[in-house]
């Protein structure tokens, strides 16, 4: 069994690699796909798709059913919302700048509504 | 210069190791500390410290500031923000299931009204 920090170790080494943003993406856009048409817009071979699809399925982020020849391949979104929950702590730092903005916005609309009175 | 995909490689590569975890939810928590004091925790030599250090710093994860004898470490969350902007578009799958909930709650509970005119 992976532990909670295994599993993070996991899903972000399955993130690093572009080609398998790119197939988690389509996944996200079509729920489901065949590996032939996952394979299809890239330069690479199959043998190397199949590699990808390995790395994202030990991961846990895909998961593969093959009904005759056929294999369905589905996003299994559970890794990426735990992924997110560890990044969202950082969340503050851009939220406070946020705040910072509103709070001058708001001083600077106080002060004008004062020297209209 | 990096592009985008190259930013998002790099992110997720200084992220899948947990003591580079572990040193970005330190500096989360502390604003701003020194290699010596970022090293303590861990079992592993300074030299091995450094070179986390290294691949935080060419994520843009961290800025390195000298004063003296003494390097301060700072937490740069932008990278942090591009990556979460990234997994946010798989939300969708978890508020779905949230949504749906919700909808039934209201649904059982809009049925109970209705019994009860």
């Amino acid at each position: 069994m992976v532990n909670y920090s295994g599993r993070l170790d996991r899903t972000f080494a399955a993130l690093v690699d572009p080609t398998r943003r790119a197939i988690l993406a389509r996944l996200e856009r079509e729920d489901a796909a065949s590996i032939s048409a996952l394979a299809q817009p890239f330069a690479i071979k199959l043998p190397a798709v199949m590699k990808h699809l390995d790395v994202l399925d030990d991961a846990g982020l895909i998961t593969r059913s093959k009904i005759g020849r056929t294999v369905t391949v589905r996003l299994r979104p559970a890794p990426i919302r735990e992924a997110m929950d560890w990044l969202r702590r950082y969340e503050r730092f851009w939220s406070q700048s946020l705040d910072r903005l509103v709070a001058y916005a708001e001083r600077e609309e106080s002060e004008t509504t004062k020297k209209r009175r």
